[in-house]
Parts: structure tokens; C-alpha cells; sequence
């Protein structure tokens, strides 16, 4: 595999970005924010500029444009709207960081980012599956599904475990990896032609539409001798079902909750508890900047498995900061097949 | 201290009996039951017969009586109803069962049982505690508090624990054993005695009347630094405001669900997925039956402290078996104080 074109960066002089001007309420819309343009901030001692060359788009956005309180702080109204991204190293003040390397990290949606190490994720060594991989199956959504799976899925062999968003970038690396494990693994999506992409693309041994009937007959259909492991990217209506089709013992990995579009106020739902006690579940919480000090060894354990194409994955990349205000909305509304990136190299 | 009374029961010849006659929903009330009188049945080869003298009260007897599934088959109607208690063994046809041996387990609401060894919770080797204490707090209450509490609970020195039915038989111990921990402890109760009792007999840091004014309130007063266990019996609304208190990293043990009469049809309540997923919660069920593997270990660790008097506890002793039809009635209104037994010896 090569890595994509990367043109040359030495010479810049103005920097694009995308900034955070409205406060969504809910999933942030093209009206949130605004395209700017600014001179280049110098580089301080300890920094470099990152150049960036793919934008990650996030269902976390949605958390970090709204007001409130969430695992992270909200984004300031008129700054660069916070993104993970893939870039090269152009200008550095860090011995430890040379000009050419190829970094992950916390750079928003802009063409440069002046940063320090704390801003990264990971620092990419040999580059051994294209650049955009490293925002997706071997950044923070495969560290994610691999981590979340078996931190607080922990699944054995012969569980059956259902994945939400089962086509998504996520949710299709989990099914993978819960494969791998030895499981039976169903998954559960949002439209017949994702439904054929698990089934076909991604081999899970199940999946099904959860639009396409009534809900309870299809995660029953689903999963004939109930779920083990469910890996929950949706919460809501889906989790309600599911959690009622638990075996004992059973966990759930909360691993996002992107069918509630707007938790102010706080939605009702089917009381849950009673599942957690009769069913003695273990029900977990997981976000993956818990979990730093495991990357190294998450991605010792991915990047063969992508390089070998073990593990199939998908990027819907578009071109340019133009669809950036409107990509979180894109993304909710399943609009995307696989991992959205913006190209900006 | 000394073991009860026992009268001679070497010559029994009728025995009573509670039966479920009516099948609830939700709280069993006196109607559902009625008493019996029939001949002892024969003693097979293996089994033995108990004299019943404690008969246990317990929150989990409502599900047993309940049409709906439970974490056990349902009580048949027409048959005794379902019950731990503490007896003596009168007559014994298994050579590992001696006549006198003081046993606790599935002896049911009535004078007589011909059980095997498989009916046994507990075999009560030397008798270091009144009996009726091998019915509560060295039985299934502080059984179920200790094993809750440490393997689902997990709580470490400085962590804030918060206990519902905080007077209760299993919540007082839950909360004594994290003040053994090292925790701070504090307790919800339904009354103003029962607070005072928390907080004196008990030795809880903090305890409240959630009754007495605004819930969020009164928790927030609680557990201003938060919550690291919520060692939870009642599930509902309490429930959801605990855990929008939760520290990130928190455990949620839930043991019980008594807040809720009634579960058909299933009660809304907050959504709470994304409490689970932005504190990263490790929320548990625990079921007591899971881990009776463990009660000799835990046995060891709990007799010491209850007599030395480390762990104190209270027992609600009704007499005889006309209380019984509404004991459990009784129970979920909060009219006991403490572990409640009927005494039938």
C-alpha cells in the first residue's frame, strides 16, 4: 500500500478553517458554522505546525458543539471547530518531532494546526496502509471498537453478539473483531443495503434492518438464543429491545448513543434496571481517551490485521472544507458509507 | 451468646403451612395466601426433614409470586409459598445429616420441609450467633451485601458510597461494610427515624429522608463530591437522579428494584444510557444465588465482625404464622425495622 499524494506544504501562508459560530441544540447543522481564512501563528518553542491532510467527521462532534456538559468541554463559539485529523509535521520547534512525520491527533477542521505532543492520539511510524487509514480503522475507530470490545464486551468464543450501527465505521470494525474472537455476531442497521454490506462485505453471520419491521421481532430473529455481548452505538428504542433479549451475565458496551437526537431535556424511556438485576448484566461505559496508555498495543494487534485485509473497512472521503458544515448532519443521518473523512491535502 | 430456644421436635405429626393461592400483580397481599394444616410427608432415601424456627421475610418473595418471569420459576399456585429459613434437622435418611444439625436454606413458609442437601444455602456449624442471625446478617442479607458490594461495588479507601433502603436489612450492612472499607457512606431511607438510625446505630457519615423536599436536592446535599458506588435496592426515580451524580469511573450495584410495585406494563422512566457512557459507569446486577461458591469465604469474614459486635443489625421478629399472609405487604410499606423473620418454633 502507498500513501496518498501529499503536496508540497513548505510555503504556507494562510490558513482555511472551519469555525464554531452557532450553538446547535441537538445534531449541529451547515448554519452552525462558518469558513474563515487567517494569517499563519507562529510556531513556540516546543511546538510544530501540522499540516493536515484528512479532517475527521466525528458522531463525538455533536457532544462537543453542544452546550452541555459532556466528557469534554464544549467548543467556544467562534473557534476552530474541534476534530481529530491525520497531517504531516512541516515546521517544528520539538527536536523529539521532525519535519515529514506523519501524526493523529487533535488538529481541527483547519489546513494547519500548531500544536504539541499532548495534541496527539498517535504518531504514526512506517506508514504501512494509506494515510486515511489512520484516522479510521487504525485511529480512533478501530482503537475504539477493538478496545471497547474487549475491555467491557469481553466477549468468548461462541457468544453471540449484536453490533448497532453495524455498517458504520465503528460498528463494522466490531463485528469484525468479535468474529475474530470466535463469536456469532448480528448486526443491526438502518437501511437494506447496509444490512447487505455486514452480511456480505463485513461477514457478519446476521443483520437486519431495524427500520423494516416491528423491532422486537427483528433483534428476536436476530439473536434466536438472546445476546451475550451488545455492542451499542445507538441507545434509545434499540437498546430498550435489546437489553430485554440479554442472557444472563450478558454486558453492554455503551459505546455511543446517536439515535437520541437531543438529550435537553432528557427523553424517557423503558425503565431498564430491572433487566440489569434479573439478568445480572454488566453494563459499561466507554470512551476511548480513557484508554491512551493501550494504543500501542491495540495497534499491535490491528495493524497487521488491516495490512493483511483481515479487517475490511470503508472511508467516505469528500474533497475540500465546502461539506464540512454540513457533515456531522450527514453522518446522523446515515448519509455516510463507512469512515467520513475531508480530504484537505 | 446463645442459640434460641428450641422445643423438642422429635414427634411432629401435622404440619402447617402458607400457601400462594392467588397469583399478585405486583405486592402480594394477604389475600394471595392462605393457611393449611396436612400430614408430614415421608422421608426419602437421601433427604431429611426440617423443623422450621426462623421463616424469612424477603423483597424478593414478590417475583416469586408474580406470574411474570423471574431470575426464578414462579411459586406454583396451590403450593407452599417459596422462602429461605433457619431449622434443625428432626429426621434423616442422609448419613452426611445428622438430627440436630441447624441448617439454613429453601425450607418455605410452612413448619415441616423434606429437602435434600440441595435445598441448603448454608450448613451452621458452630452456633456463634443467636439462630436467627443465620437468616440475616449471616445469611442471604449479609451475604448479599458483603459479595454485592465487593465484586460489584469495588469500593476503595476515599470513595463516596451511597445506599438505598439505607435502614434496610441488607442497605445497613452495605453501608457498614464500606465504612469498614474506608469509604464515606451515606444512606436514603423513607423516614426520619430510619434516618437517625443510619446515622447513629449504623454509623453512616450522612443519610436522608428522600420524602422530605426535593429530591435533587437532597441527594446533591448528600454527596457534594459526587458518587463513587451507588450500592442501589430501589431502582425509579432515585435511581435516576443518583446517577446523574456518578464520578466518572463509577459502580452502580443493583440489587433490587423495590421502588417499582409493579413492572407490568414496564414504567418509563429517564433515559440513563448516556450516564452510563459519559461517566463511564460499570453498572452490575447481582443476584445472590450466582455466588454460593463464595459464602464460605464470605462467612468467614462476616462472622467475626458480627460477633464482636463490629456489625450491627436488627431483627423484625413476628411469631407465628398468622402474620404471615401480609409480611410481605408489610415489608415493601417499610413497617419493619430491620431483617424481618416469623418465628415458628
Amino acid at each position: 500500500m502507498t500513501a496518498a499524494f501529499i503536496p508540497d506544504y513548505s510555503h504556507p501562508d494562510r490558513n482555511r478553517r472551519v469555525l464554531l459560530t452557532g450553538r446547535p441544540v441537538g445534531i449541529p447543522q451547515p448554519e452552525h458554522f462558518a469558513l474563515d481564512e487567517c494569517d499563519l501563528e507562529p510556531v513556540g518553542e516546543g511546538q510544530f505546525r501540522v499540516r493536515n491532510i484528512y479532517l475527521s467527521v466525528d458522531p463525538a462532534q455533536r457532544g462537543w458543539s453542544n452546550e452541555a456538559a459532556n466528557y469534554s468541554a464544549a467548543v467556544p463559539l467562534g473557534s476552530v471547530m474541534r476534530a481529530l485529523a491525520v497531517g504531516v509535521i512541516v515546521e517544528t520547534r520539538n527536536e523529539e518531532f521532525a519535519v515529514g512525520q506523519y501524526v493523529y491527533g487533535w488538529f481541527g477542521w483547519q489546513d494547519y494546526a500548531v500544536v504539541g505532543p499532548d495534541a496527539l492520539m498517535t504518531r504514526i511510524g512506517e506508514v504501512a496502509a494509506p494515510l486515511s487509514a489512520y484516522a479510521g480503522v487504525l485511529g480512533m475507530n478501530g482503537l475504539t471498537a477493538y478496545l471497547a470490545l474487549t475491555k467491557v464486551g469481553r466477549p468468548v468464543e461462541g457468544n453471540t453478539v449484536l453490533v448497532t450501527t453495524a455498517a458504520g465505521a465503528v460498528g463494522s470494525l466490531a463485528g469484525q473483531l468479535a468474529k475474530q474472537a470466535g463469536c456469532r455476531v448480528v448486526g443491526l442497521t438502518g437501511d437494506d443495503e447496509k444490512v447487505a454490506r455486514c452480511t456480505g462485505r463485513f461477514g457478519f453471520d446476521a443483520a437486519a434492518n431495524y427500520k423494516s419491521g416491528d423491532l422486537d421481532d427483528i433483534v428476536a430473529a436476530l439473536v434466536p438464543d438472546g445476546t451475550d455481548v451488545y455492542y451499542d452505538n445507538v441507545g434509545g428504542p434499540i437498546l430498550d429491545t435489546v437489553i430485554r433479549t440479554m442472557n444472563v451475565g450478558g454486558r453492554i458496551v455503551q459505546c455511543g448513543t446517536a439515535s437520541i437526537a437531543n438529550w435537553i431535556p432528557v427523553p424517557s424511556g423503558l425503565r431498564n434496571e430491572r433487566e440489569v438485576l434479573m439478568r445480572r448484566l454488566q453494563w459499561g461505559g466507554f470512551v476511548i481517551f480513557d484508554h491512551m496508555a493501550d494504543f500501542p498495543a491495540a495497534l499491535e494487534y490491528l495493524a497487521p490485521l488491516v495490512a493483511d485485509g483481515t479487517l475490511v473497512h470503508d472511508e467516505d472521503i469528500a474533497t475540500g472544507f465546502d461539506g464540512a458544515p454540513g457533515a456531522i448532519a450527514r453522518l446522523y443521518a446515515g448519509e455516510n458509507v463507512g469512515k467520513s473523512l475531508i480530504f484537505v491535502g
